[in-house]
């Protein structure tokens, strides 16, 4: 039984469920497609693709599913402040790429493309939603996406930010509560003053802005769709439920640590990648310090190697194990269980209430 | 039109809602008889109160209202290990003792009175309800209040702090989310990992315990109570949209404060009392850091003199300005308005959702 709202209705979905991007191999065009099969909304998370993968992503979508998806970007930030010698900060890594038997890694080069070449392959993708995150996307990027018929979305972190995203032409608005996974989006306000839990962000935001709300963070089933809808939001994004499905594209020994995860066994951190993000607390994040780490996307790329050797290894002590605060919730299954699993969690949750 | 969960059921309430308990004077006789009186349940928070102060309070309640009420305090802690000498905490404060042309406060003495002395006054109270928070209370406490058939409920921040409660007999457990105002409760875990959003700890700790689970943290209006229910809640517990009711005894500096604040101004602090707690960000927050200050309630006793004074000159600047994070959704109004719109919004809300 469908759920409709302002935002399924806009995006012909069958119901409020938006799968989070989780850039970084999470959301492999197989999950992506089933949440779209189920009725959600899957989201290819492009940030970290060039302009052929993110073509290539699209393509293998598009051949698993006819149905809407949506595409994410981060919106182009200040170049970081690189530190004048990367010695110190490869130094700090070096125990760990020893640990793995793994060559240094070398200080990070530029980027080989720009925010305007993911851009344009976005476009090209033929997605019905484009979001964005960690700053306002310049107006011209908002407006191209608009022009191509998608809906655009901004991500918030508090109430500011939202009015901020409006007035600059957005369709919806993500609001990602303190529980929440991964990156933070913050960027008008400090991330530590901006650490809104989502049950007192997302009624505040409605009534801020006019456009539809997407509540975010520490919503992994049923009850926390129906509780986001009852504070006003128009759909959920969700990401932590989905990295333990089957189609989701994450080391093995990542699912096994959110599996195994209490609720107070995350925290925020710079050290993987040099901007805040939720993680479960793991041997590299404790080691680490914020303050050892130089800006994103700089310590992002030192830390990559490690990564990519520490998930074939199964270590997951080097892995980035983003995770948001919902994490006993998480269970092993299908995409589509999920989605056909939330469906009916949240219609029994509506139930409960009006008995 | 009531709204009846397990726990209005046993308490004999018409809605869901419960007052927070307020030590430090929020609370008076008029605010929890006006919750009482209009069907929810008014708690007086009887933490700093002697035992002769308990029952003239409670007095006074009765006095106003037939209905049930209920009351709370602090579980007995360690003793804070005192500073060799008080001098440097004292020293830290003169400046601002000097700007109300106050003496400076004494090194602080040993309590007038103990957790047991304050239990006895409960337990001749008449409350239909006993809560505590910071820690387990003593077995013997737990069983003397069901004795005399008061409700007793603990707080927890966790699901581990929720299961030790359940396990040592409470009725309910009172889950307090990273949004929540006031004091933390954490005692099992480390109250910075003890930082968990309602949205994410309310399920979690539903599937974990049998006893009724009451969510508290950022909930603001019928929209978050409808929410709160959602996730498995048998009510919720309000404290900030209490604290801008004409009943609340709070100094109007304090009402202005939170009708003026933002859901990025409030932070966690030691600075007033020891203890983590969540205020607006004020002078003396922002001055006086963590480490400069001693224990619980060491802390809190050097303040004292200086606060009580800050609130009769309407000096917000030294006054611990206890809020959660929904404060844009606080409004002047009576408790007996507050707590009819309460239950009218929940309804829409609830009805918004079966549309």
């Amino acid at each position: 039984m469908p759920i409709p709202t302002a935002l399924t209705q806009r995006l012909g979905l069958a119901h409020p469920i938006i799968q989070a991007p989780m850039a970084g191999g999470g959301d492999t065009p197989a999950l992506v497609a089933a949440v779209a099969e189920a009725g959600g909304l899957g989201v290819v998370g492009a940030a970290y693709l060039s302009p052929p993968q993110i073509a290539e992503t699209v393509t293998a979508v598009r051949g698993k599913t006819g149905r809407p998806f949506g595409i994410n970007l981060f919106s182009p930030l200040p170049a970081p402040v690189p530190p004048k010698d990367f010695a110190p900060a490869i130094a700090r890594l070096a125990p760990y790429y020893a640990e793995l038997g793994l060559p240094l890694p070398t200080a990070p080069g530029p980027a080989a493309y720009t925010f305007d070449d993911q851009l344009a392959a976005v476009l090209d993708s033929g997605a019905a939603f484009f979001s964005f995150a960690f700053a306002l996307a310049p107006a011209a990027a908002i407006a191209a996406a608009k022009a191509r018929g998608m809906m655009v979305a901004g991500t918030a972190t508090t109430v500011e930010e939202a009015v901020v995203l409006e007035r600059a032409g957005v369709d919806a608005v993500v609001v990602q509560g303190s529980e929440a996974g991964g990156h933070r989006g913050s960027f008008a306000q400090p991330f530590e003053a901006a650490m809104i839990g989502t049950m007192a962000l997302v009624p505040q935001v409605v009534d801020a802005v006019g456009v539809p709300v997407v509540a975010s963070g520490g919503i992994m089933d049923g009850r926390g769709i129906a509780a986001a809808l009852a504070l006003g939001a128009s759909a959920v994004q969700m990401g932590t439920a989905f990295l333990t499905c089957e189609e989701a594209g994450i080391p093995e020994a990542y699912k096994q640590a959110i599996l195994g995860a209490r609720e107070h066994e995350t925290r925020i951190t710079r050290a993987f990648s040099g901007r805040p993000a939720r993680g479960i607390v793991n041997r590299l994040m404790t080691e680490v310090a914020d303050a050892e780490v130089p800006g994103f996307p700089l310590q992002n790329t030192l830390t990559r190697p490690l990564r990519t050797a520490a998930g074939k290894a199964g270590r997951a002590e080097f892995l980035s194990l983003w995770a948001g605060q919902g994490v006993r919730l998480a269970r092993r299954q299908t995409a589509a269980s999920l989605v056909h699993r939330l469906v009916a969690e949240t219609r029994s949750a509506i139930d409960r209430l009006g008995g």
